[in-house]
C-alpha cells in the first residue's frame, strides 16, 4: 500500500475557486487527485525532455492501397523489436488504415521510430503520443 | 490511382540545403514526399483546431492494484461506445498497465474522454495522440 | 490584500519527493507557490482554448534587406492596431531583425495576426507566445 | 541577392487543392512562400531540439504591487545580462504588468532564464515564444 504523506497549501480565494470549477469540469472529484495528475503531467513532460527511458504510442495513418506499404512498415518493425512491444491495426474505411504501435525506450529512440514510418511513402501522417513506464511517476 | 500534379518551387539556395539536410535525417528519399507530410501535418492540425472529425489515440498508465480501477475504466469506454474503436492492453510492469484506446469523433469528444479517463484516481498519466481519419489529408 | 485559503493535499511519498525535486531545481521556494502556478498554466491554456481575451507576444524574425517589407510590417500593424499595444525591434544582426509586438484580444484575433505576419514574403519565422491579461488568473 | 533555386514537386490533385486553401487563408500570395515557412519552422523546432544559439522571447505576467516583487525581476535580469536583449514593459490594468523580455543565447539558457522567472512569488504566468537567430534559415 502507497503511503500518503499530507500537507497544507495556501492559494487565493479567488484562485481556488477557480481551481475548484476547472477541475470539476474535468471529472476530478477531489483537489489532491487533481493535483497529484498536474504534477505528473510536468514529471512526463521532464522523462521526455531529458530523454529517459519512456513508454508511448505512435499512430500512423495510411493508405494500404498503397503498392508494398504493409511489407515496408512491417519491415521497419521488425528492425525495431526492441522498442515495440504490439501494434493494433483499425480499418477506418475503404482506404485508410490506423495503425498504433506501442514503444518503450529512451525518448530520442521512441522519436526516430516515428520519424522513419512518416518518411514511409504513403504514410499520410504519424503522431508520437508521449507517455510513461509509470515507473517513476509515484 | 490517384491523379499527381507537378508544379515548380523556387527557394534560396542556402535554405534548400538545409532542407534536404533535414529530409536525409528523417528518412525521406524525395523532396515531394516530405512536402506532402509538411502539408498533411498543417491539415490534421486544423482538423483538431476546428473541432472536425478525427481519430486519434488516449493512452493512459495505470496502477492495476488500485481497488475497481479496471471496472471503472471499463464502464467509461462502455459509456463512450460510439467513439471507441478498439482498446490494447500492455502489462508494462507488476504495477504498471499501458491502455491504449483507438478514438473516433469530434475533437471535442475525443479531448472529453481523455479528460474523463485521467480524473479517475489511480490513472497516472493521460494523453491524447492528435490524429486524423485520413479521409481529408489527400 | 488577497486573501489566502489553506487546504490540505495528501501524496504518495515518492510522489512528494519527486515533486520537491522538480520545484527546487526549477527555484520555487516552496509547494505553493509551485502549486498556483501549475494552475494559472492550465488557466491559460483554457483561456487560449476557449478563445477568451487574452494577451500575448508575436515575434517575427525578418531581413530588412528586403525591398519595402518594413513598410509592409508597418501597415498591417496599424490596420491591426486595436490588437498591438506596442512593438519592440531588435537588430539581431546585419541582416536579421527581431520584431516583438504585444498583442492583445481574442485568441482567435491574436492567432490571426500572427498567421498574417508570417505570411509576408521576407518574414521568415513568426511566432505566438500565449500569455494573459492577468485577470482571471488570480 | 540571395540566389534562387527552382525545382519540381508532385501532389496528389485533391492534397494540392487543399494546400492552396489552406495558404490562402493564411494570406500567402504564392505556393514557394507557404513552402518555405513549412521547412523554417520545422529548422527552428530543430534549433530548439538540439539547444542551439537561438533568440526568443519571455513573455512574464505580475501583479506590480507585490512587495519588492519588481526589483526581484530586476536583478534576475541582470544576473542575465548576456543572454538579455532588451525589456519591454506593458502596463495592462491597475494591477497587471506584462513584460517581455527578448532573449538569445543556447535553448538551455532560454528555458531556463524563463523557469526561474516563472518561480518568482508574485509572477502569476510566463512563457518562452521560440523563435530564431534567423542566421540558419535561409
Amino acid at each position: 500500500m502507497t503511503e500518503l504523506f499530507r500537507f497544507g497549501v495556501s492559494l487565493p480565494k479567488d484562485l481556488l475557486n477557480k481551481f475548484d470549477k476547472l477541475i470539476s469540469e474535468k471529472n476530478y472529484t477531489n483537489r489532491s487527485e487533481a493535483f497529484r495528475d498536474l504534477i505528473r503531467q510536468e514529471l512526463v513532460k521532464k522523462e521526455w525532455e531529458e530523454g529517459e527511458d519512456v513508454a508511448g504510442t505512435i499512430t500512423i495513418i495510411y493508405d494500404h492501397h498503397q503498392r508494398e506499404l504493409a511489407t515496408k512498415l512491417m519491415d521497419i518493425q521488425h528492425d525495431h523489436g526492441k522498442n515495440i512491444i504490439s501494434t493494433q491495426h483499425i480499418h477506418l474505411d475503404h482506404h485508410n488504415c490506423m495503425e498504433i504501435i506501442a514503444v518503450r525506450g529512451s525518448a530520442k529512440e521512441a522519436q526516430k521510430l516515428a520519424d522513419m514510418l512518416k518518411a514511409v511513402r504513403g504514410v499520410k501522417h504519424s503522431t508520437l503520443g508521449m507517455s510513461s513506464t509509470g515507473k517513476h511517476i509515484g
